[in-house]
């Protein structure tokens, strides 16, 4: 451990109590002003510490920042994040960011983590929007040796991944929008940009981007957004530790993309059609080289949308933006 | 132009006569001295140049290089290598530089050309023979506002442009093994690696990178090649100016890629089909995720080989690796 994580644990370990810098430079063995200079580094990081020339520092709240001491401390999966884990204050985009790794070769499961995006992106070279600190972006480089026509089951396990989190650990109700919107009462909570590199055979490398609204208040989000937005915070009706939300993320997505690998992907197509807010709805999707209007009957094995238009024919869509025509029909 | 283009139009224009080092000092108003440098440069590009102390200097042969010197004057393109023509002597990887040129944000139609590759590639990571001055090595970028499921496609015109290149420009008869590899007398003869980046949905550019042997000697090719190499050189018995090979293929694949972007891809499939030497045949195909076996019998309107198995089930097949299992039916 460095002098700074030493002194970071030190104050984590008081449990929100005050340590002297006299005990601190004792215990560690080092000198008050290197306790001093590494609270101030800490500090510059993020971390909320108070000084008092009597009572010397105090952790003020549990840090919840996507740091590796934070993240990795707790963190279950058996790949992902453990052996590269990359962590920015401030990046343009992690996809950007771990893009760039990937080119460089860097393995699968290495993680980009940013507190704020300055050009976070979305889909169609949309904006995600990502202030400091209130929510999750969140990168992760894969280099699975399948087909390229498997693509889109990659999209489709990230989407259950995300739901499943929002979900299972936090009682949330999300709903999954074809291929890879995460939707709380219609209003979008997060999405998913992946974006891959291939030869159209096989795979080079897959970048999934996750972008997870946590601790935003929604009237803070831009006006200009398609669908309304919402937050973990804004839906929980509390701010919710963001480290907890990551590690659960990448564990639940490091589960559904073993079992694709492992050709199980069935289980994590049944969730994601259970979690799907348009099958059985009527639909209109911008294929980008027209529109197709019809009704969204199913997700088939490879993850795309088949679509029945008004003559009675299956159109099998592979990818695509959808408009919701009609309501749930129950 | 530079000094060093005004001295090669000079000899240039001297059509293999002599010109004296004073001649041409005089007429382009440098010094002798000017004209020495310029010439040795010249040569360390790969200009044959005889240097004689009496005669002054020759230009051996017409020089073959795939310099923008030699490639631009003549090339009747629109867009392709008219804004942007990259040129190497020696690159790893003429897709690798288009890759890093697009990622840098240089636009459609930019083309990179080299002399030879340290690490040609093919498909499926697999090495592409690049000796020095023997071959075409080049890239182009493309920026295609279209769905990724039209991906094929642009595969498929690029096989169609180098086939066609072979065909009218050389009186050759190439074959298309679908997706993208051109043989002559089933030897091969080109090779084509598109590499795309997408987000799944609408596409961030593609790198067309093409490897047509031109002057190779066939006993020079590696032994390990899974199908035998030929070469125009071989194929024509004589060696070929591959700077205007290297201006029609351009313009070809300029040509039909125009055609997909106008909706005019018919024209372009027609003759994919007609160049197809697996339609009608017996094949194998390595999915990556599996083995089909069955009779090829057409290639659809995305550029999907469809395959018709035993049971007679139609399979659309996006990519793969073809083994033929029987000679053409007639």
């Amino acid at each position: 451990m460095s002098v700074r994580e030493t002194v970071l644990q030190a104050l984590k370990d008081s449990k929100g109590q005050w340590v002297s810098g006299e005990a601190l430079s004792e215990v560690l063995g080092v000198s008050r002003t290197t306790v001093w200079k590494q609270v101030r580094k800490l500090v510059s990081d993020g971390y909320e510490i108070e000084s008092s020339s009597k009572k010397g520092y105090r952790l003020r709240v549990p840090a919840d920042l996507l740091s590796p001491q934070e993240v990795l401390e707790g963190l279950s999966t058996q790949q992902f994040g453990q052996n590269h884990y990359f962590y920015y204050q401030e990046l343009d985009s992690t996809n950007n960011r771990a893009r760039e790794l990937a080119a460089e070769g860097y393995p699968e499961g290495t993680v980009v983590a940013a507190e704020m995006q300055t050009a976070g992106r979305g889909r169609r070279g949309r904006d995600w929007y990502s202030p400091n600190q209130e929510g999750i972006y969140v990168s992760v480089i894969l280099r699975p040796l399948l087909p390229l026509k498997e693509i889109s089951r990659v999209s489709l396990l990230t989407a259950v991944a995300v739901a499943e989190t929002l979900a299972t650990d936090l009682n949330l109700h999300p709903l999954i929008k074809w291929p890879n919107d995460i939707l709380i009462n219609n209003r979008k909570i997060a999405g998913i940009l992946s974006e891959v590199v291939t030869d159209m055979d096989s795979i080079e490398y897959i970048v999934v981007g996750i972008g997870l609204n946590i601790n935003n208040f929604p009237p803070d989000f831009p006006h200009d957004f398609r669908t309304p937005a919402t937050s973990v915070q804004a839906e929980c009706q509390r701010p919710l530790p963001r480290v907890q939300i990551l590690q659960n993320l990448l564990f639940n997505l490091e589960n559904h993309y073993q079992k694709l690998l492992q050709g199980r992907f069935g289980d994590t197509l049944e969730k994601a059609k259970n979690l799907s807010m348009v099958i059985g709805r009527e639909v209109k999707i911008d294929t980008l080289n027209g529109f197709l209007t019809g009704q969204a009957v199913d997700i088939d094995d490879h993850g795309f949308l088949l679509v029945r238009d008004q003559s009675g024919t299956i159109h099998t869509v592979m990818s695509g933006e959808i408009s919701l025509l009609s309501s749930p029909s129950n």
